[in-house]
């Protein structure tokens, strides 16, 4: 089993290689935060790309080390586009990460995201209402319908979304991440909790999304494991870091990029975090 | 008859009430500035929620306190999306904030600002020209035809809008804020005047939606005049204020964000404005 | 033949008119750096407004002295709207921008490429592996299959695109950009080496992208290779300048926009470049 050694170890690993190849990983992701995304892929070592059409999502699938996938604000297009695109990269074994934004607005997206269950993302990255209610559209323990959700925002602890984080994981075979005050890593088999961020995180529009894009940069050079964690572990670190010198959440997210830019690949490993469970 | 204390003391308790109760604000509203309108929201307490669809645009109407609707870049879904949800929300008796910016420009975009006539928004906001050219495509005194307006600038000074601004508040029994130099804000039956902002906000992308977009978010908690009002006076405060420490139109929108999340209800209350005339 | 004053000249000459005009300079763009087009653009002193429908494009090249056009994230409206805006911009002899970006992705973005070799656009901006490709979309000198274009990033020197660029030139009688750490600007008579710039324009999302849409604001006051050597020196320069302070990508973006605004018609024409052949 991983000890706190082994997982310090693959997220330097996982850092290192992002810096040192520059990894393609696309994206399919909302209008709000798309500049934010982008940046913030860029600002760990990655390279970004977007598209919104069909052919185009199979060939970001194709030409990507792994693919963001956001439902954000969904298009007409996006009926064909998304579905096609998870099932290339599923036949493909390549990973993928899913940000089930807004789960419950609106039949398209509940549509799309229950396609999504059959083509496995290796990464889950959202809220605790978020992760609940994608357990509960998927059947699995720990979920509840989507009545819950309000508009984007998060109305349950990291903790209540525990069994549905590890159900989630079990079934994908890949790692779930719960954002919130502490943020909830898990495969289905350890839970880690990661420590760090700023308030101002939630003063911004994108910390959410934006950590779904730097997973799946780490995802191109890491397991589905340790590229969630990766991804919190550096959000956590910046967001701290940030915070020291932000006057308000527009110099905020200045100083976050930055941060996310020169944080090296032990500090991210140093980034608090716990092993709640060895074991399930 | 209101007057200069009574409502500052309606001021202070938008903002008061909106920093307490973080209302949800849902936009539809155009690509080009939708992430800063997002920040903007936040930055004053409030909570955003952008979409496109048809049945999301009815979800936001029913999920958010008031909607900003911004016909900037029109999308072909929108010719669904937009009438529908202001349909919704004119039944629901909820306030939603129009935003006519580029008036003039295509069918769709005429054809949408003709339909919002009878879905009545509580407050309208545009620069001199769109508000002389929305009173002019629906009938009311002060309007123009739309062939002055150029793209996105204003062609007229504020006061060019006084007619237009007070009819069409009288049609919506809402309020109109004509965004300029001078700030003019009406009901219909009192008009005011608020000072401050910056010549950056002309050079920046965005001060005018985002303004909208935090006019709904204070329409949540006060009259349509009163969150017009508040709304318009704390950008008046933050781009006085931003423009002390900008060295030029990156770092003026940064500390712009800044000062709309520092300033307090007083501070906003306090914001210079006369009532220019008590009673029409 | 031009020499390095005359060249000089002519920038000082472009630079003053945008600022003293504010021209319009619509775009139809991607919605990943749109709202970044569109503040470079008001920063130089232009005036930005951005659509995606098929009549509002043809207003837009109608009240614009310039267009931007950039294939970046096409939606299925794009199939009428570009092909539609840059037949009527080549028919007024109106000057417009084409940002290849991304060539080689999808059969929509390739059949708009080729559609709009006919239209002739007055520059035409994009990555050494972009021009290539574009030259040899449109059968001309210097050109390759698009097979080697890996998402947005470039993988040839700049030096390899010279052939394509010239050819390019002469193909529409306009001027080419090929940007890349030193930037190539041709008319197909003179190639024209400009320098500056700093390593953060490739750490951030849409420094191509809005240079592209300040060529266009030139292209307003310019001819063709003015513009698109203008617009390449107040990069290179606001590049250089905003690096020096920089803490990381976050607040090099900002400084970045600041010293786009700063900068002076004459600092813009003395940043450095060296003209490679007088006569090819």
């Amino acid at each position: 089993m991983l000890n706190k050694e082994d997982i310090q170890s693959q997220i330097i690993q996982a850092v290192e290689t992002v810096k040192q190849t520059n990894p393609v990983a696309g994206s399919i992701t909302n209008s709000v935060t798309i500049n934010f995304v982008a940046n913030a892929q860029l600002a760990v070592g990655g390279s970004a790309a977007m598209v919104y059409l069909p052919d185009e999502g199979e060939f970001l699938a194709k030409v990507s080390g792994a693919v963001y996938i956001n439902v954000g604000t969904l298009l007409p297009v996006y009926e064909q586009t998304l579905p096609h695109a998870a099932r290339v990269l599923h036949e493909m074994g390549k990973p993928w990460v899913l940000d089930p934004v807004a789960i419950g607005i609106g039949s398209l997206r509940t549509q799309l995201l229950r396609q999504f269950k059959e083509y496995k993302p290796a990464v889950i990255r959202g809220n605790a209402s978020e992760i609940i209610a994608l357990a509960g559209l998927w059947g699995l323990d720990g979920g509840s319908d989507v009545s819950k959700v309000r508009g984007v925002d998060s109305t349950d602890p990291v903790t209540a979304a525990k069994t549905a984080a590890v159900a989630l994981a079990r079934w994908t075979g890949g790692a779930v991440a719960v954002s919130g005050k502490t943020d909830l890593i898990t495969d289905g088999a350890i839970i880690v909790l990661s420590y760090g961020g700023s308030d101002f995180m939630e003063i911004i529009t994108g910390s959410g999304c934006s950590l779904g894009g730097v997973a799946a940069v780490y995802a191109t050079a890491a397991s589905p494991f340790v590229a969630a964690l990766t991804a919190t572990a550096v959000y956590n670190l910046a967001g701290l870091r940030a915070e020291k010198g932000a006057d308000g959440p527009g110099s905020f997210q200045i100083q976050f990029l930055d941060e996310l830019y020169k944080a090296t690949a032990v500090d991210i490993a140093n980034n608090p975090f716990d092993i709640e469970e060895g074991r399930l």
